[in-house]
């Protein structure tokens, strides 16, 4: 059987330096190997900012420009739109009958959630979310979903529920497998756990060469280090890390340089920026070609959503005969 | 403005002559004055039946057969699949978002599920219950709904949960409103609380003149009344309960008789009997008529669904551009 992987995003912004590192890279070799499903998923982002929905809008198609100047090629992944894939919202629904409230209230991302905001206080959408999950997966038939290490519960869940409607009615999916691999994650240059979680400490993957070098000498370093001469700190400093995310072979020699005061964090970092521009450099020839052509994004989109709903629509198909309430001998 | 009517049942059994005293004789009336929508409520009966959803796909035809020989005139209603209409799961998870897991459990239909299941085996989709009727109602824009007393708080519920659209968007949907008459309760012929809770005592729509006599005659009546001459207490019977239901100008003789021990419980039965068959004749007689051309059902079935779908189609396009999510100008 051809594995079909299924990847995507949930768009709440444009994509940046942490993204490519942590998955973008990877979806990007993946589409030599696999058939790729590429999620933006607008209605999962909603559920969290049904208030300000214009987030949602606003960023749909850079997150496609990000994707295509990555190195997407559309002609193997197929990008797609949840919103217009009602058949997603259907599946929801009948899934939502195999699944406990318990079980969801055991989910490791609801349990994150209802820490912070108190669990009465979710909405109901937003505890539903590995059921919306199972229905992604499920409705474009994906057997590989790459994901981290503490992912796996949730493909786990997705699992358990194709399970239950297989023993209720009969297989009708493929039971996806985690393809787990390491995510590496990004601080941010505030200095902050993640890269992108608060604003103003991400470098997004449209920063021109001279945003880049500015962002980078904003960036925090090791706060103890006042004159070029002082002995560095390397591991608390992002810097650092970022060296070896985008500069691996030299970053031994960067450590080392550091502890030893023999590099100014100013030299440091302009070898960090040029590194990261020449990674963006090829990214942003895309992104200058692609938007001599601005409909081609729309065209993309629209294809690639005909595709997976067409896809969808087969799958609905197959599920309401599996439950017996395809009524009709034509399917509507 | 033209008021548009929602109505409809789950689809867990044929319709009995608890259904049509308690809202299908008022259906009938309704469809002359106003614009009605009858739904054929088949996933959210799966929600309690999805592990034997043969109970659904059983009775569909047959609920509709039902209304149809009642006197629901497919030219005036607009009879329409709950399962066809992918538009209601979408909306449905749209409003999913606007309601917290707090409010759907001081819900009363859930609490009182709750308190028999216990709250945290509920399945998740049927927490949901009351967005997905608030979703059953906004796609089709009804403005009236007809209910009892008790079903207040559930119309309330939806008119919540569209205003908060509202206040998120902008206008999209009319606040629907109660309309509040006697829902009459028929008990059962056991003697249970209300007809169809248990296999045996109901009367269904399509029993013949046969079976209405041998049913009513099986019937329980006053346990204490032994010989026919023996006072009665009808406040206590089922059978009294019928004829103020069935045979109202006769009720109060046979109050009297019963009371008075002057007529005996084969001849009241007798009377009764040929009462409710006066009643369902008409229906078997258009039962009889349909089922020469048994197409029609199916034919009034997907036109119905049609007209619903088209009407649902119009009302997520302007959901989406609510929401700003309509990202083509192309509707798909
Ligand atoms: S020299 Fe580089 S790694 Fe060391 S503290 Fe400065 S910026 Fe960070
Ligand atoms: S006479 Fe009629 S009302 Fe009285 S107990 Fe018998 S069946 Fe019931």
């Amino acid at each position: 059987m051809q594995e079909r992987i299924l990847t995507g995003d949930r768009i709440t912004g444009k994509l940046h330096l942490g993204h490519y590192v942590g998955s973008l890279k990877n979806r990007v070799e993946l589409q030599n190997s696999y058939e790729c499903f590429v999620l933006l998923a607008d209605v999962q982002a909603l559920t969290t900012h049904f208030d300000h929905p214009a987030i949602v809008c606003d960023n749909l198609r850079h997150v496609a420009m990000d994707y295509l100047a990555a190195g997407i090629d559309p002609n193997r992944s197929t990008l797609f739109i949840q919103s217009m894939i009602p058949e997603i919202a259907e599946l929801t629904v009948y899934f939502s009958m195999f699944v406990t409230v318990n079980s969801l209230r055991h989910n490791p991302t609801i349990k994150t959630e209802a820490a912070e905001r108190g669990y009465k206080q979710l909405n109901y959408g937003f505890l539903g979310y590995p059921v919306s999950q199972a229905a992604d997966i499920a409705i474009c038939r994906a057997t590989l979903i790459p994901v981290g290490e503490d992912q796996v519960p949730h493909i786990e869940q997705t699992r358990k529920i194709i399970r239950r409607f297989h023993d209720l009615y009969r297989p009708v999916f493929p039971e996806p497998q985690a393809l787990v691999g390491d995510i590496p994650r990004l601080t941010g240059l505030d200095g902050g756990r993640k890269m992108g979680k608060s604003s103003g400490n991400a470098i997004s993957l449209d920063s021109s060469p001279q945003q880049v070098k500015e962002l980078i000498q904003k960036a925090v370093t090791d706060p103890e280090r006042i004159h070029k001469n002082d002995p560095g700190h390397p591991d608390i400093c992002p810097i650092y890390s970022y060296h070896q995310a985008f500069n691996a072979p030299q970053a031994d020699d960067i450590y080392k340089n550091c502890t030893q005061g023999t590099i100014g964090c100013f030299e440091c970092k302009t070898k960090l920026a040029a590194k990261i521009n020449e990674l963006l450099e090829p990214m942003n020839e895309r992104r200058e070609a692609i938007s001599n052509y601005p409909k081609q994004i729309d065209e993309i989109l629209i294809s690639g959503t005909e595709r997976a709903r067409a896809l969808a629509r087969e799958t609905m198909q197959e599920v309401r005969e599996a439950m017996g309430i395809a009524y009709f001998a034509q399917p509507r």
